[in-house]
């Protein structure tokens, strides 16, 4: 360790910084980069022209259609799955929803117009929780298709893996092969991972609403990024819960009515553990939001 | 030979049906089963209880949304791409369609909420040909993401293949990450086979329109199953000129206005012979049909 | 149908041939074409080039690894399992084999240098039945994870669905991330589709063995092609049971031992109705093999 | 920011652990967790049990069989793809290695039993670069084809992307569509990501050698953990130097010949820019190796 630690001063040195910071925190703690990074990009991998990054620098525009279930789960159950620092929401024990949200993200204006890395499909858990007295969703597990939002999702600190997501899609013309946006009509959902089915859905609508029932509380996650070196792999060098800023969120569209919810139980996975006892609303609705910033708790 | 017909002789009469038909016809022309086959079914894989095909006996409902463009390629190219039986359009050489969809299914009316099952993409070129004077459009190429819509397109003579095809989707709520459904609104639409980019088109709409610039002309395809037994790799058993018909065809939010189209050559693909040497019309809109019958011509 | 079959013979004699055989067949009857195709290949697509079908003429060469397990299911859904013209076979009912192999294809001598293409991998159930007296295997159910696969099965008459199917690898280096080929050497392997899973085994191996216990008889397939036109989706055009022709069948480095065996159920599917109330070996080893022709029983 | 910092404050206390090191650190300087934390887990998501994230704590075991060729690829280019800290190599300007590897990975004793989890492949560059005068290899870009390795490449610096890679395999019994592992054997790769190809190389084996031409430099890689608070997207927690630790690397039956290159541009890419110039030899091999450490430089 001693030895890693010079040589990070020696590379520092030769890099025309300074290592204070860096010697001061000690190995398990990451330090800022001592002298300017010639790469560019802002996730892995960083470039020479900084354009092969995952996910550049926000802001990060997302808009989609979202299918989910409000549930409640054993409080038990839901409060184990809360990270130190958030306690069960003691209003309404083991509440929260299971969202499929069909995406498009743009972060410039010509993104949308390449769907492979602009499009993805995601399934989400959102718990209720409390941190320091305030109501917030907690996330505890979610899935997506595409890499791109992977990284981004890290970033913000959701715990994103890779997934197959569907949802049952409502179209412009009359067909027996689609469901109307309108009181009776039904959508599927459905989440496999691993080549195995997590988790699904069957939402009936009945009437309009306001907004979503899911995504009216503040989101908490937890940013986390282990250390490899042998001595720090149980103190990672990132491990700090945020709150999610969502700016100029719009909805449109809503409907709520009935649902059912399923969780599978699969090796690696505790989604399963989480399974509904009994389910609430179902819902449907666009979305749309920007995030640009995020909020470090 | 002899032993093979001897053979289907014998066990047509085992089975309790007679083989008059299948003897006439020849080893190498394929015959209705001469006994009820007791699997059932409609295509592969016929079963005990017949739910295992990939598709069931028709209706067939579709609806979805596409986007493409409106194209010309060399004549020649256009005309070496027709069948036996089909000429080229004289009024207008090298003119076709590449159309990208978006297709949602069902033949029974929870099939949409199954998406994995009833949701696919499609990439599929449509040329201007001529049956017998009529103006006829000829699909040499279609690729989709979906083993069952593959089976059910071979059935109806269009050659599909497995592909992944995206498109720019529009959303119900403003954002910077979706187009706008109206002038100046843009998508984008993409298709890559064996790992390698095939087709993309970039579309900007102008002005709304009655119906789709393609799809105007009855689809006339190639249904074509070939035989393995030695004697007949030359002889496929079916191999005829089909005609789609199309019930309760409808167009719904149909917009018009330019586009960009390019395809990229690729081993074990010919969709670059037909590659556009001029550009017309960019096209996105919704449509439904359903899918009963098939004339064969 | 009288104007179908006009409109056949019109373009027959417009393209220079005679229509005397189709005539005969009748429309529900498939007819070679009655003048020779200007499009060329094999399966579909047939294109001016003849590069672009999924699936060129024979000779086709195989060559791959099988993991799999003997089992038993109830002897009546075995015997549910099989065509008009297959008879339970009475010496072991409810007997067959589950085996998921990883496969390398090539019909030209480059064509494995792409493995895009030439890699597939399957997952396949070989049941006893019994033709005409002789011992023979079915293949009821089987998924691979390529469509130039799935063309070449079709045409076999291996009734091929969309699958993906993984096993357990060896290496040629000691590793605690991987098993020996050898006394205790364990192996798994997976098959889902549709984003389920539907099989899985492990074995055990404990001695080596002359062949694979699967591949033993001959493999009866179901030719099937159904027809659209709406008269004709009762009298399928190509409706045949097949036996395979494998020549130069070579098989090396078998191990055979114990193994267990899941089938799990899902909609659209049937695997489960053959769940195993009992397995017998596992078993594991190369094969290679050539096709060529195919009997029509 | 004050704000933030007093409620990571009063999070810790109420956690009953203390904020001495978050509060010395600033808010643009991630932490260790200030209380232990109840989930469990190394990699997101961590969870109640433990079980439910990417990849656990190492020892992470490894093995798997490498294609790959030799190349350089303009000097400046190459140079411009090296981190800061990192300096050309003045041996052999431009020189590095482009592999292909099939990899099966295990953690505990029954990992590979699991292929849909333990197997992946994986396509990744290695540039000469020198590391304060040591000879050290440098990977500016990598994909694989799961998620789970994803995670494990990002804690040990690796800036894995999700993409296909496929190679030739070698089977243990002749055939025409495997090729020999011996003087004249050919095998080829490719590498694809959204949709587009962009690496490919055809390697023709001559002789055997003691060990695989890449690999023989430690690997140096950078960990980088971006930030998305608003004032820390400039300042990311974790922007380190690594090197690999690889325990117990092993090689088997390795051959070296000749070999070709190719890299294709795509958008979102900078592959290309290290284009080969001139290619070296080609080789062919297995090994397997442990991560359980990393040094950070």
């Amino acid at each position: 360790m001693d030895k890693n630690l010079q040589r990070r001063t020696v590379l520092a040195a030769m890099a025309g910084g300074t290592v204070a910071a860096a010697t001061g925190a000690g190995p398990a703690m990451a330090a800022p980069a001592a002298a300017p990074e010639r790469l560019k990009g802002y996730t892995l991998p960083l470039s020479a022209r900084g354009v092969a990054n995952l996910a550049g620098k926000p802001p990060w525009n997302y808009v989609g259609d979202a299918v989910g279930a409000e549930f409640w789960t054993r409080p038990d159950a839901a409060a184990a799955s809360l990270p130190t620092g958030l306690d069960p929401d003691p209003a309404n024990p083991g509440h929260g929803y299971a969202v499929f949200i069909d995406w498009q993200f743009a972060a410039t204006s010509d993104d949308y117009l390449d769907p492979t890395f602009s499009q993805y499909s995601e399934f989400l858990l959102l718990m209720d929780a409390s941190y320091q007295g305030t109501a917030v969703a907690w996330c505890p597990f979610i899935w997506v298709d595409n890499d791109a939002s992977l990284a981004r999702g890290w970033v913000q600190g959701f715990p994103k893996k890779i997934g197959q997501i569907r949802q049952t899609r409502a179209f412009a013309v009359d067909s027996l092969a689609g469901p109307i946006v309108g009181k009776s009509g039904r959508f599927g959902a459905t989440m496999s991972a691993g080549g195995r089915r997590l988790a699904e859905t069957t939402v009936t609508l009945d009437h309009t609403a306001d907004r979503l029932p899911a995504l009216t509380r503040p989101i908490v996650n937890l940013r986390h990024f282990p250390q490899l070196a042998l001595s720090g792999q149980d103190t990672p060098p990132v491990h700090e819960l945020t709150m999610s800023v969502l700016d100029n969120l719009k909805m449109a569209n809503t409907w709520v009515g009935s649902g059912d919810l399923h969780f599978f139980p699969a090796p690696r996975e505790e989604l399963a553990d989480l399974g509904p006892t009994r389910v609430g609303v179902g819902f449907r609705g666009s979305l749309s939001y920007t995030v640009n910033d995020l909020k470090i708790l």
